[in-house]
């Protein structure tokens, strides 16, 4: 019988129970000390012998026997003779076995090349460096299921430790499923997916300090991922199925479980990452049927992987840091599942502010540039504009202090500002959200942003953003506008222009289909500008409602034959191998205010924009001019 | 000319001039993205391909033509026609190319089996995940310089990327220098140490993600050492030199940079530390001197060769995490050099206490114990008993919240009950400070530790431990004594008693020499109880006046000749390979508050005293009894 619902667990039960499941019995292997960086004791160490092991002078001066020197006085110096009454001792060497002190070399008179003088006493077993001042031969040097570090090697060396017993690690095998999956080409045919979460996985186990098991894709067939989860079970101690845990006609990994073992728990209350399958093999190994969709995945990994592996290891699994933050958006969640919300997180006038990224499981990229995450609980329907919430951070928080906001405005040049900010070695990051120029700007009045990019063009005057800054922000915030680029928009169309697009007027045309960017966007403004100045009605236009965030996926939309064409860049068209018609150069102005733009950080960024780098990078886009890059074009203090 | 005084830089005028000396060409080399966990990337790297590279299915249902669909309504239903109006498709099933929206299963009404019934319209790019949701081809995936996580392999591989050219690890080579050095061993000779310190400065090099191309012990030999380096220099980015950065007459560091290159600077002024030695190769490479010292040496490789493996590598340093703590001690400074002290941290009644570990620069297990490092400022004399001060952590905070701070008197088992902790799982960690009985009561009552391990033998009553806890600590807190062990105390004498030692008579021998323990511990006490009963002075017995910190250590010096004997426990003879004549039991406890003694980890600690593993581990050890471990012997309350 196949099941048709999920369980919907609640994440805290889930992790309890799948932790309780498994008691892992210690694997222990002997290996150099010289190699155990991470490693963790299967026993407590005991030194072997004494550091030093030998009684050692502290100083540069002579070995005596202090009972001797006693009556050594200012008024009756006592004479010593070399290999009789002392030896030359430098520091670190060892003291001779008849003697007890160092007296130093300052309070020695040399008499002739064998005798010598003392006007003072030797207390016994001064300048002495005794046996076992760091380690004492029996001592312990480290306890049992205690993770080595580097240092750490350096006290069992000292101790006469060589070779030590330490846990097994980890072995975690990775079975991806599927009959779409390929291996990594850019050869794709329609209906391919490259595999890549295996990798993933596998670089997860190795942080955590387990050993990953890579096994070959599997396609959809329930004796081949029997097969293939049979034989891993043979060699691992916990086995990853990929793919296949929901409950469709092809997904087998409940199934495969079930007929190797006990299905212990499928489906989690959660947002994304509900459809996980938590299974218990019939020797008592965890297989667990991690979702397909990237994000889900990486998410189960962490909830229910990373803690196994880490109790394998009897390690206490490390937490991620913790920020209390302010929304600069209102999240809306249906209560029944926590919702887990990738976040962008930037600290703009001493507070640190979290934008949302994109809530779809299947956007890798928005794992790539979360700065942390965000945890609705179960019977919470999200959370207000402005509120305060705690989030736990991906990158260290050192990092996101350096990070400049960027809102507004989508162009690929900002990426690239963003690289050269690292190439050039500022010690700056740049992290951006594609929100249109309008809502950059907005953003920068309400202190969500650190740096807005826009190209508003005023219909009336037919100025660039100077019109908009004073009439949104001028007001209220001392700003300065400054240049990034000047850069061609056109109608960007196939290859070839097929549909022999040459103006304005045929947007009009029954047979085109057209994209258009949504609004708030400077394109879409001059889109209207330009809809307007040929007389032609939005309505008029077939497509005109159907709206794109990006440059990049408007033309990749065009590639694929989704429309025949829409309002964009050069550099967009190029990338995707389209063709381009030009139709206006417009300017690209960053805004950022007087207190960002003064700080070390603007000034870093005026830095990077004017490089020599950073233009011919981007001139070499096309359809870039970097003629005025950096100069100032507006302030209003 | 040998130089005869070291340069006194402030530490951070040192590293600043240490990073701003090398400019590092970066060094680029192609590999897989499979292999690239680590790795830092050399440019700025694009998508090859879309992800998804087709339009997708996002829904389980059919795929139509949303146009032709367009008069559907309840009033009159449309049919459609398999093959000519719809293809059926799963979730993640490519869209056909003439169609271009899907309908969910749920909306479909079967006719027959090639004809479906739909009574609503379908909206044109509905349920379908389109090409490049993720990813798209010629959109930037990573920055210049960024050092790449498991997400942004998996984000790499879904753009079509299988290699990427990535800066070279920084190669680090490491020449120990010292005719004193031996590879480890057990067989060690008089005046043999073992070298260490080129493993552990391999183990930060891989940790900072570089390669250490460890070379093998140079004997304090100018050509040889010399030659070395230059051989070193042929491969290697960064060259260390450990040991002979002194001024000494065998110290050849320094005249070996400069018959290479440049000495840059000699001596910071810091202790530990001072002697570190900057320079510069003729072919502007650095070539760093780190002292021999193993405190030292690991300060000086965390201030200078860190920060260059960091800039080689185009990365961030991560820093530490600090956080403020009150001081336990009074810690004194001299002016002139910044101090750095290993340190202690605890959590004791919700404040953060600090405790100093040992200065000398020669104890590694000083920073195998320390939790973290206390900067005093270079014009500072220290900072007084209850100061609050900001260290820097070399643990997680998590683990120093989880460590129970036990301080008192000195017994191997406690480094048993560290370890047991561990063993059972218990989330806990224990650290040590061997203060003896008494201070590690009175801290108690200061709320300086959580647990007090004492036996304070009563001289009027013979009772042990209950009257000073009455007189010291149960006035003013409440209080409860648990009993951890009953153990054998008695003279610790060479192997076979040469001296023939058999009773307290035996002290006012005068060829007898004895070794004390600190005023304060037990072992103390009891000697004293017993001189008393033998009616022995302290002055009658050569020695007394010899202290010694722990039962280890006092075994040691007899061990190694310093001494004849000692009174002290039993496991401490046993461990050294020596002799033990009994003298007396006695009843060994733990001190708690009551507070702690409730809590969680006061419960954890009960748990595993009780437990037959520790039990077995204890009186595995000889001379100890566990029949009452666990047992409450007071309480106040």
């Amino acid at each position: 019988m196949r099941k048709v619902y999920f369980d919907n667990t609640p994440l805290n039960v889930a992790q309890e129970k799948c932790l309780s499941l498994f008691h892992f019995e210690p694997k222990i292997e002997t290996i150099s000390v010289v190699d155990s960086l991470g490693r963790v004791t299967a026993e407590a160490i005991y030194a072997k012998v004494s550091m030093p092991n030998f009684h050692a002078s502290a100083m540069d001066g002579i070995a005596v026997k202090a009972e001797k020197t006693y009556s050594a006085h200012e008024t009756s110096p006592l004479r010593l003779k070399l290999h009789e009454d002392y030896e030359v001792v430098d520091t670190g060497d060892p003291i001779p076995e008849q003697f007890d002190a160092v007296i130093m070399v300052e309070y020695l008179h040399q008499i002739d090349e064998e005798t010598l003088e003392i006007i003072e006493p030797a207390g016994p077993w001064k300048h002495i460096r005794q046996i076992g001042e760091d380690i004492i031969a029996g001592e312990m040097i480290l306890p049992t299921n205690h993770c080595i570090r580097p240092v750490d090697q350096g006290a069992l060396l000292a101790g006469g430790i060589l070779e030590i017993p330490v846990l097994a690690r980890p072995k975690v095998a990775i079975i991806p499923t599927g009959s779409e999956l390929v291996k990594p080409t850019v050869e794709l045919q329609p209906g391919d997916i490259i595999e890549f979460n295996g990798t993933v996985f596998s670089s997860y186990i190795k942080e955590w300090g387990g050993e990953p098991l890579y096994k070959g894709i599997t396609i959809d067939d329930f004796q081949l991922i029997k097969q293939a989860v049979e034989e891993a079970l043979e060699e691992a101690d916990i086995v990853l199925m990929n793919a296949g845990s929901s409950l469709g006609r092809e997904d087998f990994t409940s199934g495969v479980i079930e007929s190797l073992g006990e299905v212990v728990l499928h489906g989690v209350a959660t947002r994304p990452g509900k459809p996980v399958v938590l299974g218990k093999s019939n020797s008592g190994k965890p297989i667990i049927g991690v979702p397909g969709y990237p994000v889900s995945a990486y998410l189960a990994m962490d909830w229910f992987v990373k803690p196994l592996v880490h109790q394998f290891h009897k390690l206490i699994e490390p937490k991620r840091q913790k920020i209390k933050a302010k929304l600069g958006r209102r999240i809306v969640s249906k209560m029944g599942a926590e919702d887990f919300i990738r976040i962008n997180i930037g600290r703009v006038n001493d507070q640190y502010i979290i934008n949302p990224l994109t809530r779809s499981a299947g956007v890798t990229m928005s794992m790539v540039r979360a700065d942390g995450l965000l945890r609705i609980p179960i019977n919470s329907q999200g959370y207000e504009l402005g509120e305060e919430v705690e989030v736990e951070l991906y990158r260290p928080l050192e990092q996101i202090e350096r990070t400049i906001v960027f809102a507004g405005s989508h162009d690929l040049i900002i990426d690239l500002l963003a690289s050269t900010i690292r190439e050039l070695e500022m010690d700056y990051f740049l992290s951006s959200a594609h929100v249109g120029s309008l809502a950059g700007l907005l953003a920068i009045g309400k202190d969500e942003n650190h740096v807005a990019g826009i190209h508003l063009l005023d219909e009336k005057t037919g100025e660039y953003n100077i019109p908009f800054v004073e009439q949104f922000l001028a007001n209220k915030k001392s700003v300065v506008l400054v240049n990034l680029v000047y850069r061609e928009q056109g109608w960007i169309v196939q290859k070839g222009n097929p549909k022999n697009i040459q103006s304005i007027e045929d947007l009009k045309r029954k047979d085109i289909s057209y994209i258009n960017r949504q609004g708030g966007a400077g394109t879409r403004l001059l889109l209207d500008y330009l809809l307007k100045q040929a007389k032609i009605l939005p309505q008029e236009v077939y497509g005109y409602t159907r709206e794109d965030y990006t440059h990049l996926s408007l033309a990749a939309a065009i590639k694929g034959g989704n429309a025949d064409l829409g309002l964009g860049i050069r550099s967009a068209a190029k990338t995707m191998g389209l063709d381009f018609i030009p139709v206006a150069e417009e300017r690209y102005d960053l805004v950022m205010s007087k207190e960002f733009f003064q700080g070390e950080a603007g000034q870093m960024l005026m830095q990077v924009i004017s490089s020599e780098e950073f233009k011919a990078r981007v001139e070499a886009l096309g359809g870039y001019s970097c003629r005025e890059a950096g100069r100032i074009i507006y302030q209003n203090y």
